[in-house]
């Protein structure tokens, strides 16, 4: 069952998350009538009575992977584990009520250390208002494994899946983008300072907000609050997790649309351009590929420009087009330019 | 946040599973009505419409913890990581209806391993007709976890928690028990063997029995269905995973009851018990504390004797008892034993 070149067995990296995960999913089919929604969007949505639908979602957080303990303290990677889960739930317009939280752990982990992640927890029930449904722990062969699965309500016809985009439907994004990954590469400068020389102490100075963005992310309560409050028909919504391009392509390839954004709509918060000029990095970069925003990205139709148009925490960034236009940014020199989905590298000069 | 015993911080071992659990859920409190059952059961219980109620519940399976790779095949796997979770929503008396399935691997790994795992997970949905609701995989330092959530719908008033069982109730558990841990036993033996000697191939002759009840336990989907059909009122549930003296311990605390329970009754199949006199270790304490069996152990009023009586698949094996009586087997031998809790503890020494 293992790994073994002589037999010609695929090595995961070769194929891919998404790759992986096409291939083993293809052969589940659902003859349950009233699961409307498997996996393929940020979350399953499954129909209860009436207009009622459960939506439930899972995320693994694996150290080394996901996380370095060498700088990310356990009471924001409990509170970080929650929120990127309600934040799927968000994604489909819907709202979380209960989380269940799995934790496998080597012996290197001391009772004091895994209260600590639980308060990170408990806090973020507490913020988000809702309750712990119940979980597992588990010793592990090495390092911190945790899971946690996000359940939620939704209305059936209020439920944004990835898929209903429409062309000249308005593209959208809470927030800002970028910061999380300008954060993380802060704490990493910072790391291989301290390891040349353990008496520095860690210079996050005028970086406070990226930093925060990565180790204490918020999922967006509030946006799915405004977009309630404020009427907003979606027509499709994804959290950034990944970076813009790869959830732009998401909604595209689930639309089977085109897409255009403009790369001076893109909203950068002026810490993370500063980041940016340090790192020399391009903002856009940060935005289009830095992933662990948790900011959500939605469509809505062209009518609703007026109602959005001044909203503080909700940029334009662009329209959704027919799908032989591609996924497209207009640079800030007018050119456009693709946004390819993997990676998006060497693309014009940084700012 | 790393265990430094000049810190005076605890080992987890030293608080063993359940010690922990205690730890930290103790802060999380639920502000919400709905939420009928938290942690602290099989699953949690939350209230949809009317009587029907949402029943969910999570697992780990950590490779080195909980398999070994030495002789447990992907596919056997993938259908135990599904099923050992549908045994605990049965063990609330409601029905499963789909799955969240997280995996973690090191890059040791193929792709053609993973698609293995996903068979059996498949495999498992098709036999208890459930659906695949969504998941996450991730890399891994080291090793492999797969962790599981099942969810299911149940009706409020039918619902068996660990916590009602009354004085004189009836003591009742399906198919038979020890099997799962005998069947280890075996495949311990001839992996030690082999490493001694690659050439000898391993003899499970005879056990073929006990090792299915270990590389692929089944849940007892048709037990709940014939609960249902007999018309039986249950007053409290839980599933063998542990082992029974763990679980018996589990009604009685929750109960707050006592229970005596008769070996002669406590139905252990003869393969088990030709294991028992190979391995050198009695009958009962693999029943006791073997574990992994994943039956059904569950308490009737003693009016519904005679329902139950004469039922092939169930065993009536004692009644509860006030809770000063403890919790006491009475031997062949017509001696009362008390039996200690002693449930399996993976965070500590086995011996």
């Amino acid at each position: 069952m293992l790994d073994d070149k002589s037999l010609n067995l695929t090595s995961v990296a070769s194929l891919g998350e998404f790759g992986l995960i096409d291939k083993i999913t293809k052969n589940f089919s659902s003859k349950d009538a009233s699961l409307l929604m498997g996996p393929g969007d940020d979350a399953a949505v499954y129909q209860l009575e009436g207009n009622r639908v459960l939506v439930s979602t899972t995320d693994i957080l694996a150290e080394g992977v996901h996380f370095d303990l060498s700088y990310v303290p356990m009471q924001h990677l409990g509170y970080k584990s929650v929120v990127v889960n309600l934040s799927d739930i968000y994604a489909m317009n819907a709202k979380p009520f209960g989380v269940l939280v799995n934790i496998a752990f080597s012996n290197r982990f001391s009772v004091e250390a895994i209260e600590t992640l639980y308060d990170g927890i408990h806090s973020a029930c507490e913020f988000y208002g809702i309750s712990l449904l119940g979980g597992d722990t588990s010793s592990s062969r090495a390092g911190l494994v945790i899971t946690v699965t996000a359940l939620g309500f939704g209305e059936k016809d209020k439920i944004a899946y990835r898929s209903g985009a429409k062309e000249t439907d308005l593209i959208c994004v809470s927030g800002d983008l970028g910061a999380a990954f300008a954060g993380l590469q802060v704490l990493e400068r910072e790391k291989a300072v301290f390891i040349k020389n353990p008496e520095v102490q860690p210079d996050l100075s005028g970086f406070e907000y990226c930093v925060n963005r990565q180790l204490k992310p918020e999922a967006r309560k509030d946006i799915i609050e405004e977009i309630e409050n404020l009427g907003l028909k979606l027509t499709s919504m994804i959290d950034v997790s990944d970076g813009l391009a790869s959830e732009l392509h998401h909604i595209c390839a689930m639309s089977k649309k085109g897409a255009t954004i403009y790369q001076d709509k893109v909203p950068i918060d002026h810490v993370t351009i500063s980041a940016a000029d340090t790192f020399k990095i391009s903002q856009i970069t940060y935005a289009l590929n830095g992933g662990e925003d948790y900011e959500l990205l939605f469509t809505v139709p062209v009518t609703s420009f007026d109602i959005i148009k001044a909203h503080p925490d909700i940029s334009i960034i662009g329209h959704i087009t027919s799908p032989d236009r591609g996924v497209k940014l207009i640079t800030n020199s007018a050119q456009e330019v693709e946004i390819p989905f993997g990676g998006f590298n060497h693309f014009g000069n940084p700012n």
